[in-house]
């Protein structure tokens, strides 16, 4: 086992699978059939991090979650009201079943259409720790989160500032490096607990099983994020930018951020064109400092574009990466030593049928 | 005649109602049948002021007029090429009709479905001076401009800081404040020449002639602007957005175009959708510090949202509104002195279809 594979992907993922935790899903009536609450109830208290969004106009729950945040948490309520009757029945539902953790993940879908869920599995001195999360959201999706929640359970022990923090740094290297639309939603969170029931010493800063933790769960992280911009609001591609010798980190997002919200890069991608002039005009406004006679655009392995010019390349070979759902374009800005990965997606007739139809 | 109203405007604009100012279009075959090559020129020697694209990537006629424009100019030729052929075809057509004025706005057009022209005519001690533009886009147009060209001619003599400092002025309180799709091209242009051939005297900063033409050229730049955003590509309505009350202007800029370039927002009034919770949330989202709880809509005549909340109003008033092509929306921050108004645009399935069928 290398360093990079010190643990592994459970092959039926499901918050349950993380000992001591157990969900439940009932209809409280505020949607027709489906199931419109989730319970989740850990047995003993759990340390509790968050990452909220950065809108300035904050929906009720965020503001709840922020003072509540502090102390250990027990139960994670989720739905799109509060009912009283709704959280007893569920309550009397509580199961640690993988299934239950499935009925959950459904339970907090709104427009998603599939269930984003994720586990691993790692050991320490033969003990086995866990890690798993649940995640919903589709439309108004951006760097800085969206209309997105996110719930993940550990079973390890870990200190509620350095939990924050280890949360902070993975949420900045997944879910605020996608975007689908460029809105940022009132609602965004993130939440990480951490109940202990592994059995395992308490984790502390940079100790080898930190560093685990640690790559679990940006892993993790990724992973959510990724099955998020997948499952978007009328998305057929999905696209993975790889912004490479940047000045710096933030020009770095400044840049990705304007090439993967441009609305004429992503039509041209849902029209399947190589328009690597739309990449670099976007990278042009963005109003970061670089010099566009050195950039360097390609298109999976196919490079389009040389010194911010034209070069010659098969329009088949094109047409075949461009064909496909899943498409990396790597930018070489030439003007710098920081890379970064970011996702987003194209613009299609249908998200505006979506978001046109839709009435508030 | 009240302040207000010190100039008139002309019933049938064409820049060749300056006087000195002669135009003519050919065809230089880069198209197969219309018009592809204009020809703008003055008797005399004309200054020049020029506000260009601030995107990064610079198109080669963008540098080219950078550099030349420091000089007094007498021929404007605009194409998508430069044929030395096109352009000696051009010089033999020349003439001050207002036809041929038509015509070489006519000759500029891409995307555009209709010629974008505007003049006025004012007094100076009985003596007529005047001021005609032309521009062309439609598509990729931005706050900060966008693949969008507008040549404004005045028979007024200005010297060359004075009339770049007015330019510039009237450019950021229209082509500025407009917004389609939130990408800003690497074309983007706006010229403004000053032949003196009205036999005025030349206008000096601060006096009654400056401040008559500052107010006829904001004037002029903002119907060009609303012309271009009124011909967007795939555009339903065209909203005006008055944000009142902010903190500054820098911050009524950034709150304004996160509202209109927002596609939830967007895609709402395509949708005639009476949505101002998107509003609120792109408000939010732009980074910009205010209080969400002392923020009212208005939808024209209606308001939709008081103090960050809903307030009821009559479906069908709204319906009613939003029916139509023309949108005002208000926005009161309630949170400084400073107004802004800014136009933008609907997001709708033509958007779409038009930029992912182009081929690069």
């Amino acid at each position: 086992m290398n360093e990079k594979t010190t643990f592994e992907k459970i092959e039926e993922p499901s918050i349950t699978v993380v000992p001591g935790i157990r969900a439940a899903a009932v209809n409280c009536g505020l949607k027709k059939k489906k199931s419109d609450l989730a319970l989740v109830c850990s047995e003993s208290e759990a340390a509790a991090a968050g990452v909220f969004t950065r809108n300035r106009v904050q929906a009720a729950p965020v503001k709840l979650c922020r003072e509540t945040i502090g102390s250990p948490v027990r139960a994670l309520v989720v739905n799109s009201g509060k009912i009283a009757a709704g959280i007893k029945g569920a309550a009397a539902a509580l199961s640690g079943d993988i299934e239950a953790g499935h009925r959950a993940a459904c339970a907090i879908m709104t427009t998603d259409r599939a269930t984003k869920e994720v586990a691993y599995r790692s050991y320490c001195g033969g003990r086995p720790f866990h890690l798993a999360g649940m995640a919903k959201g589709s439309g108004m999706i951006c760097p800085d989160m969206a209309t997105m929640l996110a719930f993940l359970y550990t079973d390890l022990a870990i200190p509620r500032p350095l939990l924050q923090e280890l949360l902070q740094e993975a949420v900045d290297r997944s879910f605020n490096l996608i975007t689908i639309d460029g809105d940022t939603s009132t609602n965004d969170t993130v939440l990480l607990m951490a109940n202990g029931a592994a059995g395992l010493p308490e984790v502390e800063a940079g100790d080898g099983l930190c560093r685990t933790f640690a790559e679990m769960l940006e892993q993790a992280c990724f992973e959510l994020a990724y099955q998020i911009v997948s499952d978007g609001e009328g998305v057929t591609k999905v696209i993975t930018l790889e912004l490479q010798g940047a000045p710096d980190r933030a020009a770095a997002r400044t840049l990705a951020r304007a090439v993967l919200n441009s609305p004429l890069v992503k039509t041209a991608f849902y029209g399947e064109d190589a328009n690597w002039g739309r990449i670099l005009a976007a990278l042009g406004y963005a109003g970061v400092e670089f010099d566009p006679d050195r950039v360097d655009i390609y298109l999976g392995p196919l490079q389009v574009a040389s010194q911010g010019g034209a070069v010659a390349f098969r329009e088949s070979e094109a047409r075949s990466i461009l064909k496909k759902r899943e498409i990396t374009v790597r930018v070489e800005l030439n003007s710098g030593n920081c890379s970064l990965t970011a996702w987003g997606t194209d613009l299609s007739h249908d998200y505006i049928s979506i978001n046109s139809s839709y009435r508030s």
